[in-house]
């Protein structure tokens, strides 16, 4: 009889590298090692190579990193999304993208199931199961975490040596971290206390503020209905775009973030995120809409944001929910069109001047003098209409005393 | 018969000087000169004599600077309330206290009137205006520079030289500028293109990024259900708070920025605002919530928050809705108590380290092995049923196209 | 020299029959009236002729029923708006159209003005003026009831009088009263004191509740895509639709509402609605959606409905908000296919049945027994994680009252 | 050694009683059943008699209709919450208060347990459990449904006739229900498909729409701060009002819906329910709002009633962010004093009147002619103002088309 098949989402670390032996050992399936590549940077090369000597029956590696700006980033760029004010969303949006690839392999290969080694404390095994469960209801779902014996890092080092898996020699990293080419997440050590102020030299993709330039960098950037599309006067695709941002940006010092959030499973987690190039755009992005979108569009374009950041914290990515907010987004992103200057400097990152042909912003109407669109003589009737209901109150409320008054004497 | 009287919001500079002359001579009223200082650091001695000599009734100066603290930035930063993603709302809070000491003194005076300097195309009239009629609906409003024949700074001087107003021999600032202890704001100059840099010798409370030390400054900040009431373990009454953190921000460059904003009467206007001490505040805040506020609560604060900075903006702070708004929001700061320690260098402030004995912050969950509370297989039950809607969605869907499939086939 | 023109919304009744004469009298513009057809069921021709008789110098009729209702009325279903709970929007949505049909007819005739015989006191005025000024900011608005000397009916009458203008011989009506295809509303007379119960004598599209047949009727409507495309069976036209749906509906007293609104302008009035077929077809649409829409979308809707109604009764339907709210909910009407029964009787209009190939409702799942989907020992972990964070707030009270409890002690 | 107590939520019927005796034989748990009273009209004396004889050591029968009435269905009344447009909360809110009562017998008690018999397919497990961890998270909860072998009624019989529990005689009910003062609720049966009709024969609470009265009845309520106080002049204790309510309205076959919701835990559901009282309170409720509220605290209140609703939906009584909206409310409810006049009539409630001391609505506004407060020449400014933001942007795009055409000349 054939062995079912099991695809699992694979690093080449140690965690799945023990997953993909356990899944043969406690299923017997025949295991299929996917590495979906969202500009991790790592040797995939090796990876694929682990994969199969670690008896992965056979190995995908499959670059996604241009899918995941245009059709992941920059939709979530447009809608301005920020989970709790802060969280430029880098690990949740790539989740449902990986879980993607997992299910088109999955049901190419006619597996059974799908595994991976989210554990069963964070967002990642919903944001997984979720886009599993939404594209393909059938497939099973296998997260070893939360149900086999091993409890540490520990365990999975005795299991690796009792079953011949190479173990990495790198030496013990206090953190667990998550990378592709939009972020860089640090969790774990001793930011485990929020009273530990976190130390600088965990930076990865760029420098400390106070080791950045002290001259400031100027940085240009176009849009094109929402999309950036060149730096600095040169276009860039999608992913060249990033790279460079993210040079620029992590040379400055921008783009890290240090917080306390609230996750999906209920508890608050500590991470220090690095988005360096996100961080430009993002500023670069709402500098823009300033110009170019009027107030009540702008100010319920801000509720749509915090549902669409909840969403797609949520892993939520492949909902009716998230679909209807894009529309509107497109729709608000029309004429989100013309360039921003952008300061960066020992981690500031500030718009200085901006411009568009569809600016809203007019200038003849903000002078002191007369114009001729703005009667200063319409403001009396606005003002008196517009505070009517003020009006109105008080009035109620004077009518009122008075007739207090009026019963209080008569007693 | 005796004259009318009419209260005039009065500052010292030139337009009010005018508009001062400008109510005696055209509406035969006596002038009652008042000038409410909110922390706008100006030699009110000097203000007071002024509006005596050139012809006032009668001036009041009154100094409501720590009632601003307590009863009106106290409850917005509490409440987390910023316009636009950007302006701490540094001029728009201070104008319904001011109209509410206008009209105060006007009841006492027995005055028919109040007069305001602000110009026809800006937000502060609506303030101005929108409390008077909140407090008192009886009371006539008058805005000379929506119905006089002066329309600029020239014809200003013009009046003044012909009625013996003394002219500021201050040499031309281009830029429009309002201040209190909280914050100040520069408007028009070459600001009024969104393409220009602005220029940082324009600061006032602090000094640019570039000047600032090159070692950082930490700030520890404690608050009290919300209310900041200590500043590195020493306590002070508010309005020290706010000038000890003004110097402290302003000496490291934090706390301007520039922005194109939607003003409440239709058009977008551009300023650069500097708030030092309120911007070290709103970032110890927001972080302690992080640690204290379960995440539903934080979310729909969001909105209140939103709605809060618009209702501010727009000088509706005299409304039932504020009002209900500030009950919510001080239910939610029953616990907001702790400490926050910030780094400031080169324009950066941000929160490194929170504590609170109120902290929904857990070290034990989200460590990676056991713990007594959670148990990690709890997560397959949640993911199953927080993804089922949209597991039903797929099988509705893999339904329908089954069942078109066969409708395919059977023709 | 040539005269000027204005084009006139007409409607063939006195008030703006006065104004055309005054137009003429008054600027020397040479008028073009319009009457734009809406359904609200009167002698067009008739109108035409007055409109000629009365000085015109040209008189359009157009008929825009359909238009009305497939670009307006629909969208706004599909929408879910409802002003305050209750008003189904049958004036707003109609003024935009209007005015988009008086600045269609200005630009090809070249006249500089529209002109329009709404009151400064409602919110038609607002509607009309947004509209035109969204289409073409050129065009000079006259909106005469706020700036002549005519204070009421009496003055328009004597006006007509003395300018030769046929007075209507129609007894006087105390109501003032707004009609069209979808609905027909009442304001003034004995309505203006809220106390005061409204006569049902009023009724003109329907039948009191008491007066309605006893026995009920079952009306079985179908949509596709949130579009409602047969009533009983059979298809129809959108017109020929809302006709037979008025009938049926006014037949059984169903779509009468009673209720004291706030206007745009800042004031409170009271109006008795009557919307017959729209009160089935809302009711039907929102049935159809609670079967295939998820919980969140749903919910969300609820918003985005909120303030899609908020706009269209402000009259701001013309702006970018307004397109981008049309995107969102285009996105969530993909499967709100399926057919709806309703029941009418005495006033009622309830929907008794629903059915769609894209249902979300599933009976395995609700059922008490066992099923394949779900399985009911999900529930203790979602339940857990659900809850954890009123586990963890509950656990943070205890740890703070013990430690109280310590301190408390030990003094 | 002493046996463990549990406390279980006892109702007297079979699944309960079958769960006292299966939580002695399964945990060898001492059984404390606790039947609260929300006005669920059964014979109380005998459901204690009932639970003693069947093995509890103790049986406590606690009435607490007053405070479910004070304490949960009015501050949920004065919400204005509705769970998705239909479900006035009638189970919902019972939940929380019964589990309030379930921990303060279990801390009394000495428990380490409670038990209920909810299914694991519904809400009140969740209402339920969130309860009891939010109170007391020490406590054990043990469900049942959710871990025996016990799959029917049939398999709970045959337990029952196993153990000597004596079986209800009455014979089948194809419904499952839900009662108390409140409301009543129908699921299962027939109803489990969308396309049946339900079967008028299943209303308790009141009769159908077509066999009530040909006569219209008229109650006038009367409201202080939010509170119903009197009715038909008659001032009532909260639980005799409702009874009073329920009386007069289910005589009219008033508050009976019957609709799909969606679930918390996932999944969609049909229900009828009969909420006769409180139909005519939630009508009479939002009349009087809307007499004594403004604009923009009503819209507001919308978005606070819409997340009250789901957090009481869910269970999340007692949470911060619940206690948090209640504050907002009250603060609503300041002036929402006065009385409401309704029409019940064959199964319509509708209001027909309304006055307040502070009522909103102003007579002299809205009539035709002049009045003393609002000056209709105000119009233009406001909507000059108002409509800015249109008129920039239409400014905005006759600019940009013009450009387009010079472009095209030049080529």
């Amino acid at each position: 009889m054939e062995k079912q098949k099991v695809v699992l989402a694979y690093s080449g670390g140690l965690d799945t590298s023990v997953i993909l032996k356990w899944l043969e050992e406690h299923y017997g399936y025949e295991v299929i090692a996917v590495c979906v590549d969202v500009g991790q940077e790592e040797d995939l090369v090796a990876v694929e190579k682990k994969a199969l000597s670690t008896g992965a029956s056979k190995a995908y590696v499959v670059d996604v990193t241009k899918e995941f700006i245009t059709d992941y980033v920059f939709p979530t760029l447009k809608a301005g999304a920020v989970y709790e004010d802060d969280y430029l969303l880098g690990t949740s949006f790539a989740r449902p993208l990986i879980a993607k690839k997992l299910v088109e392999i999955a049901e190419k290969e006619g597996a059974v199931a799908i595994a991976h080694g989210a554990t069963g404390k964070g967002n990642d095994q919903v944001r997984f199961e979720a886009t599993i469960k939404a594209l393909n209801p059938f497939l099973k779902v296998i997260a070893p975490w939360r149900i086999w014996d091993l409890k540490s890092r520990e365990d999975c080092i005795d299991y690796a040596t009792k079953h011949g898996i190479p173990i990495p020699v790198t030496k013990k990293d206090p953190y667990s971290r998550d990378r592709n080419i939009w972020h860089l997440s640090h969790e774990g050590g001793n930011l485990e206390s929020p009273w530990n102020e976190h130390d600088s030299s965990i930076y990865m993709m760029g420098v400390a503020p106070d080791k950045a330039p002290d001259t400031p960098a100027y940085v240009e950037i176009e849009f094109e209905k929402g999309i950036p599309t060149s730096v600095n006067g040169i276009a860039y695709d999608p992913v060249e775009m990033i790279h460079t941002l993210n040079k620029i940006g992590g040379a400055h010092g921008v783009g890290i973030i240090d917080i306390v959030e609230n996750r999906l499973v209920g508890m608050k987690s500590r991470g220090v995120y690095e988005t360096p190039g996100g961080t430009i755009l993002y500023e670069a992005h709402k500098s823009l809409e300033k110009l170019t979108l009027d107030r009540s569009t702008m100010s319920f374009k801000k509720t749509v944001s915090e549902k669409y950041a909840q969403l797609v914290y949520d892993g939520l990515w492949f909902t009716p929910l998230k679909d209807a907010l894009d529309q509107f987004v497109n729709s608000t992103q029309e004429y989100v069109t013309g360039k921003v200057r952008l300061k960066l400097y020992k981690g500031t990152c500030k718009a200085v001047a901006t411009a568009s042909p569809y600016s809203l912003y007019n200038e003849e109407f903000v002078t002191f003098g007369e114009d001729h669109v703005y009667n200063q003589k319409d403001a009396e009737g606005f003002i008196n209409l517009f505070a009517l209901p003020l009006t109105i109150r008080s009035l109620m409320k004077f009518e009122n005393e008075k007739e207090a008054k009026k019963e209080k004497k008569a007693i």
